[in-house]
């Protein structure tokens, strides 16, 4: 996904907004409770821009869940409503919209304001980086939080982690890639620093929005693409024109979504409010990387047994090239300013780390399991 | 871990109770909050009984961030007093205290409830079973909540998953585990479906609590303890009697902890109360997952580099024996009665469908990672 995707997403002038309601297949409750107390002394309204179209699956689901979360916990005394990208300000303006104060807070991923700063990019995903459950960790407990603090504070904002996606897959193929030769001049649709990479292998990374990727897979202005994984993927059919379904994928191995709140606005909040809004979002966390792990094993089945689609791995040549490539354009990032330096190294260490501790852990317990239990 | 560990470890008339407080490193708030709004028209105060010791890592970390995100949330209008196991009822007892309506409420593993019903195994973990990430799908997206609701209502409790420790070791070992037969004889310390299986391989499972685990190393009286995983491990010291560390282990994959509340209880909460439970115990799962991935990739690195631990793996003949085994010993418990067949049945669809997922995404994803920057 890209943040150019979500502008010809939203509907600018929709009436209908993404309230928070009609989530109910998530809360487990199965009682009908007292009514809530209502004469709460303070009753506050704020404004959520995101950057998804309205009621958008995965993604748009987390920004929804925060806001029904919040209304329910604060028994409307702190009442969320969410617009879609477009309604308020363009998928693109969100950021700046809660900096200045236009909006009070954001649902988005962070590196779609790398612009302001290429360091944003950790706060998402990055080529060869983290797992869902690594930037969880580095973000909540391995310093992450304090450096995103730093980076979101110098525009007036505070972020919290607030969605993650798992691990987004390769993508779309007309053709089979078996060789690094495969990538010259392949014209795939692949936004970012995953693009840059694309580049580096001869290929030409291609920015094209959600609504427009698979005609140009149709008419054949481009050979591949990438988008999220099974669950959004199969919602918009690339199966019928490009067969061949690669993962995993290296450049989105866990890609995180943000919460973004004008400072001023935070700091305003009573303490209860503000605990509510971190609950929410970590709760949102929680919601989102299950969801998204049900719904891309359920979607997967029907690609592969309704659809026929033909599931492709990478070869080992071609992921330690990408994987080299990969690397050095993250390293450049660093280069960018003082700041994004610091974030690198913190973000490089902490996945040292996670990957050591994967290592005899969760990763070789996953092959040792389908020795086990696989056909 | 099992719960005879807890009873030894718990103070019984201990003056100090795990409150609410004193998790500043993972409130992320840098700012100083006004005061909370006071006049709210009710106030509840109810009591979370634990089986764990007072101020217990990681497991009782879990429990006293649900209660202090439900105090801070509420604003003090709906206060949660954590008790540790042996302070109001022992470990053993939490369950019975909770559907009775001695104590409002628990947080435990489920799993120590088998003697009611082999079926609360599957909420916290059976060997070859779910990943931590696989397991918060199924209950919250793939019908495991439900079935829980089912089961857990018979005894007038309303459970939620309220933190998870991810990927458990195989243990500590005196000496190197090569061949099925090093097996035979073994005196290891592995509770519940654990041992079934190493009793099955000929080993004796031993059941020590917590405390009795170093000293039984140190005499001789047992070859080999499991317990949780670095982070929990190293507090123990269990390298300096047993020098091979294996992993991965295969008995409990993505262990998840419950809280349990009294039906009348919950059913007597006014609805913006009951929300911000719900969310605490989805924050606190959000908040457990990332800290143990970030403690005990730490802790790793201590026992690796400051304790020269010798990490190993079991063998591929070994695996495939214990993985057999396993699945025999778990497709058992779904002989007890029909609702554990049913809970049995969901589980092992919802696992076929993340295995499948899985094996086409993150974990070949975390091998080719390997590929590009493993030593």
């Amino acid at each position: 996904m890209d943040r150019r995707t979500f502008l010809s997403g939203a509907t600018v002038a929709a009436a209908s907004v993404a309230t928070a309601c009609g989530q109910g297949t998530q809360d487990s409750s199965d009682s009908a409770p007292a009514a809530p107390a209502v004469n709460r002394n303070r009753t506050r309204q704020l404004r959520m821009v995101t950057t998804w179209p309205a009621n958008f699956p995965g993604l748009g689901t987390a920004a929804d869940n925060v806001a029904r979360f919040v209304n329910e916990m604060s028994g409307g005394s702190l009442n969320i409503r969410v617009y879609a990208a477009g309604e308020i300000v363009g998928a693109f303006e969100a950021f700046d919209a809660v900096s200045t104060g236009t909006a009070d807070m954001y649902h988005a991923a962070e590196y779609y304001w790398q612009g302001k700063s290429p360091g944003f990019n950790f706060f998402t995903a990055v080529p060869m980086g983290m797992t869902a459950q690594e930037i969880m960790a580095w973000c909540e407990f391995g310093g992450g939080q304090e450096l995103w603090d730093e980076l979101a504070g110098e525009f007036g904002v505070k972020a919290f982690q607030a969605g993650n996606s798992g691990h987004q897959m390769g993508g779309w193929f007309k053709r089979e890639i078996n060789t690094l030769e495969d990538f010259r001049g392949l014209r795939m649709r692949i936004p970012g620093l995953g693009g840059s990479v694309l580049r580096e292998l001869g290929g030409a990374a291609v920015a094209l929005s959600g609504g427009e990727i698979y005609p140009a897979l149709q008419n054949g202005t481009i050979d591949a693409t990438e988008w999220v994984g099974p669950w959004n993927d199969l919602a918009f059919g690339f199966y019928r024109e490009a067969p061949y379904y690669y993962g995993p994928g290296f450049h989105e191995p866990g890609s995180c979504l943000g919460l973004g709140i004008n400072r001023g606005v935070w700091d305003s909040l009573d303490s209860d409010h503000q605990a509510i809004i971190q609950a929410a979002c970590r709760a949102a966390n929680n919601q989102s990387l299950a969801e998204f792990q049900h719904q891309n094993a359920i979607a997967l089945d029907v690609l592969r047994n309704d659809h026929g689609v033909q599931l492709r791995a990478f070869s080992d040549d071609i992921w330690r090239r990408v994987g080299a490539i990969s690397e050095q354009v993250v390293a450049d990032v660093a280069n960018a300013d003082p700041l994004s330096r610091r974030i690198y190294e913190s973000y490089a260490e902490s996945r040292r780390r996670s990957r050591e501790w994967g290592n005899v852990s969760e990763f070789p317990y996953a092959q040792k399991r389908e020795l086990v239990l696989g056909g």
